[in-house]
């Protein structure tokens, strides 16, 4: 499968991706950015003088002396960077670009270990205590970045020695990991080792490293005392990050084995990573058990633990799920990388099965909390990404210094930012799911695409108006005889819709929130229209932080008020069953958005008395007023401001 | 001044102090009471096995040996036991009680050193590090607590030992802090020593006592680096309390020069114990830029940060203020001591200037926050008193484990339980305040008084339904010819009033809360009537937690729902402006409580669809019931419950 991505919405983010973000991370990578790289929360324990990630590469390579500086984790910054690039040189070559990666592979290189240890922190500080900590150690999360990374680069650039540095890697993890006598039965604290795997079993179809993804699956929870036991053993008692004792076990999903995890717990994006690799894993091997595990986990996210924008994760301490239906605005988490991690999830799943509820939430959690990560510019990123902010809050109340107002330029913990180029960046791999001879549409957007078929190469050439009209029009052609099936998505938000063939409407067959079409497929054009209209949302009764308000969505976009735009005190905003919407797409603003202006009402903000409390003897004061709301990804790129997704109504 | 409460209302608390609080304290003190002491919060490093403040005091004066236990403030549980039993005593003596209280004066006589000094911990574990590093070591904090007790238990008993012991104690301190060369130019980190060296200054008459609590007052934000020059000098680079250095300095006040603090900042029970001691030192030292300090810090308060049931501290972070108008309910502090401190502070403004306001802030927060922060048995305590608790919550959101939803039997920081105490303990000294020849009233209920002014004796018997009905009779007699003067509180709640002497309706003058009697009193009777209904309340408009909703009072008292009463989900309840009130006093419930009946609304649980997000097709189903509120001091005294003060109004 090849998709080449013309659309404009996108096209603008990727060429953000390739012009703008991966230079400057690589400035960043090398500290020859001048940026200031904040605190993610009010917690003096974060590193934020630099990054340092290229100079760790360079310590442990013997090409510099000094110190590892930054997180144990620090070098997945440069592998998601590194992974990125690969996506963007597969859609876009560039000399200049390639000649840098392969630079980086060769440092990596130079960095690996004789035995395939790979992993700068402790090859520089601490090579005693390599695999001692796994759960603060991170040391196979950054290996499965790696293998993503290496993954992505060969299929690239067809670059052999990162793919040589990736299964050395890999096979020093399976001589050091299993369940044979004399291995570690453990598994690492952070999730991703079982996603990087997966990946390179998919490329090379060695069952080895199926199987020791599987094992590190199975392996979780199986042992809940397996962390403690290994820090009783190591004999150096500095953490290798401080706090993380403090949380349960759930929080990285060791409180029960695998299989019996029915709810999502812990920090959310070890979770979905996790649940990434279980889908993965799931369909490789045929594993039902596995799949019914991630159905449970998707059933418990989708319906009681996820924010309408597609956040996930709604405290701050310890990044964590909460319980059901605790989903309160403005002091959740809703990590840039949980959304990126459940965009990955709900993929993995849609291999499992067809339905169209895995792509209403990619595409939720692409249209807005993920993108929301990402200023306009490209430069500027968050790392929470919240659905209500009042910037005094965030200054003030020292339990809200995770929320920010701004996007800053650079974090701390440099997770995110990565993260997001390369979602961005492999964004063509989301458009389309290819299984055997069908291919089910996912997103929407301007694009070409090839698929070689079973029986034959299938041309798909997808031209829409999305994401401002919910018209669709897939020309389709093939080059063989035999009939093929395809599966366009029925976005959850569209009560009705219509579909033509060839200028005939037509009624297709409809499951699972897809319709499909089986044929030989000939010039043909299939043209769907979804009813795109503004619509008002209300949360499930349960959910306290929302009663008593709406959200408002248009298409893809959940949408948002910006006290730029309404003036102070947006909690004083109110909206009722009179209110009225106008939809303006405006090319001027903020990039070009879509925005709504509704007819209603602002709480008058003097009481006659100025007492802190006072006597209601009289309807509260309204007064109408228009409110305007803008797509939410769009948020806080006009300096510091107050915001809200949800929004009083009567 | 001496008054004897004859109330049924607060006969009853009176009474448990006596029978059950200080029994059970004793026995808590000398870690003989078979308990769970539970930590206030999710903090691994509150100790919790036991109290052993009786055991410190035995180690320190050689009694016993081993180590001291518990938090360097342990010995303060002690003192304010103490305190509170020399008001008991006072009131109502008793000889098994005088000789046990007697023994711990000669335990904490034997403890103190001699030159003077107090303080258990460091008399055991670290004599080298005395009054090296104040920020943390509460060694003042203790000393006030210990100066109050004993100035309490003199006037009481008229021990002498105690007062000698209070003494040595302040000369001690006195030779070790001032202006002088040599001597200590800072302050405590926990204000509480400005209080017992005025109390003591009251009694003793002597001027060093004022000076001195006037220096700990000027001194304090002069250098704020002092607590961070002291910890450089400080060998021990051990804390004394884990994690207090990650506060700012507003923490304890010392972010500013006292008198140029506009606003409420920091630990709130610091601040209102900086207040109390300010604004008595104010009044005595005729000090009118002490006084306007303590007025802007009053306004700040009372107008922009004080909760509708009188609890202050909107976060846990700290146990400190945030900013005007953010009143969290289900994230709050709203400690019990800082309720009990608000009521020191509006005590000392009254004394400063006849203002109902300063009495309506003290009866709002004796009869709401404070009271709850014990149960109904006397021996179930709250530290934190939120205005909305749903128990998962508490036990699932890791930023609400200090949100309780039932009283501990006891805290790993007791410092609410026996403050509780001595308030109630004391009460009588909180009904009228004496000036000269005028007497004003503060509180309403049963009891008789004697007042020895300039001209003669004034005798004042106070017969109310109080607090179930407004209104109160005032029967004053006096010996001598010369007229007096009478000043009566009209409650900030009551719209309309009545008054009549001796039985003609008569409209005295009156002026910022207060009306006034001049005159010979000769069996006159003054009878008040205060219009008492079922009132809602509405907050400020900038109070974003609060928007939309109303808040139920009926005088003294606020009220809130429970889920016992009312079933789970109280956010789905709602009132509107229909809503009808019906009040019932019931003799069975709670021991005696105000109950009323609201009709209104239940927004239906289940929606059609099951789904998290919803489109709103039609209007949210309500259905009509009965709401049912209780007046928030008895709450959650029937198990794990939900409660809610501000319910939805529309």
């Amino acid at each position: 499968m090849t998709t080449r991505i013309t659309d404009q919405f996108w096209g603008r983010y990727r060429s953000i991706v390739k012009n703008d973000m991966l230079p400057y991370q690589w400035d960043v990578l090398n500290d020859r950015a001048d940026i200031n790289i904040e605190r993610e929360r009010n917690d003096n324990s974060i590193p934020n003088e630099k990054s340092h990630a290229i100079a760790n590469f360079k310590i442990a390579a013997g090409r510099e002396t000094g110190h590892h500086y930054g997180w144990v984790f620090q070098d997945s910054d440069v592998y998601k960077w590194l992974e990125a690039v690969a996506y963007t040189l597969k859609d876009d070559p560039d000399n200049k670009l390639r000649e840098i990666a392969d630079g980086v592979v060769d440092l990596i290189g130079e960095a690996q270990e004789e035995d395939g240890y790979l992993g700068t922190y402790f090859s520089i500080e601490a090579p005693e205590r390599k695999f001692m900590r796994l759960s603060e150690s991170h040391e196979l999360y950054c290996a499965g970045h790696f293998l993503e990374a290496a993954v992505a680069y060969y299929d690239a650039t067809g670059n052999q020695k990162v793919i040589e540095i990736a299964r050395r890697l890999a096979d020093c993890i399976d001589r050091h990991f299993g369940r044979e006598q004399g291995k570690i039965q453990g598994c690492d604290g952070h999730e991703e080792i079982e996603i990087g795997l997966m990946r390179l079993y998919h490329l090379t179809k060695e069952e080895r490293y199926l199987n020791l993804s599987r094992f590190f699956l199975y392996v979780r929870g199986e042992d809940s005392s397996f962390f403690e036991k290994q820090k009783q053993k190591d004999i150096n008692k500095n953490p290798l990050i401080q706090g993380l004792d403090k949380f349960p076990l759930s929080y990285c999903q060791i409180h029960e084995p695998l299989l019996e995890q029915n709810t999502a717990e812990g920090h959310a994006v070890r979770l979905v990573y996790l649940c990434t690799a279980m889908a993965d894993a799931a369909q490789a091997s045929h594993d039902e058990k596995l799949l019914n595990a991630c159905k449970k986990i998707w059933r418990n996210i989708v319906d009681k633990r996820m924010y309408v924008t597609g956040g996930i994760g709604s405290t701050v301490i310890g990044e964590s799920f909460t319980f059901d239906y605790d989903l309160p605005n403005d002091t959740m988490y809703c990590e840039t990388c949980a959304s990126v991690g459940l965009i990955f999830f709900a993929y993995q799943m849609l291999k499992n099965e067809i339905c169209g509820e895995y792509g209403d939430v990619l595409e939720r959690a692409l249209y807005n909390s993920a993108l929301a990560g990402m200023a306009l510019d490209g430069k500027h990123f968050f790392y929470v990404n919240p659905l209500e902010v009042k910037p005094e809050s965030s200054q003030k109340d020292p339990g809200k210094s995770h929320v920010k107002p701004v996007r800053p330029e650079w974090l701390g913990c440099a997770c995110c930012p990565p993260n997001l180029a390369r979602l961005l960046a492999s964004l063509h791999n989301y458009i389309y799911l290819q299984k055997e001879n069908m291919v089910c549409s996912i997103l929407f957007m301007n694009c070409e695409s090839e698929f070689d078929m079973t029986k034959g190469k299938l041309r798909i050439r997808q031209e829409t108006e999305y994401p401002y009209g919910g018209t669709v029009k897939f020309y389709l052609d093939q080059d063989c005889k035999e009939e093929l099936g395809f599966a366009i998505r029925i976005p959850g938000w569209a009560d009705q819709f219509t579909v033509k063939l060839n200028g005939q409407i037509v009624e297709p067959k409809k499951e699972k929130g897809y319709i499909y079409f089986y044929k030989c497929f000939t010039n043909d054009v299939i043209e769907m229209t979804f009813e795109m209209k503004v619509e008002l949302w209300a949360a499930h009764p349960m959910v306290r932080a929302d009663v008593g308000k709406a959200a408002v969505s248009r298409g893809p976009f959940i949408y948002c008020v910006e006290s730029v735009d309404n003036g102070e005190n947006l909690h004083l905003l109110k909206m009722d069953k009179r209110t009225e919407f106008q939809y303006d797409y405006e090319e001027e603003t903020l990039g070009g958005i879509g925005v709504i202006r509704a007819s209603g009402y602002r709480q008058c903000q003097k009481e006659e008395s100025e007492s802190l409390y006072y006597k209601m003897r009289k309807d509260i004061d309204l007064i109408e007023t228009q409110i305007k709301l803008i797509p939410y990804y769009a948020w806080a790129n006009r300096g510091v401001n107050e915001m809200q997704v949800w929004v009083r109504y009567n």
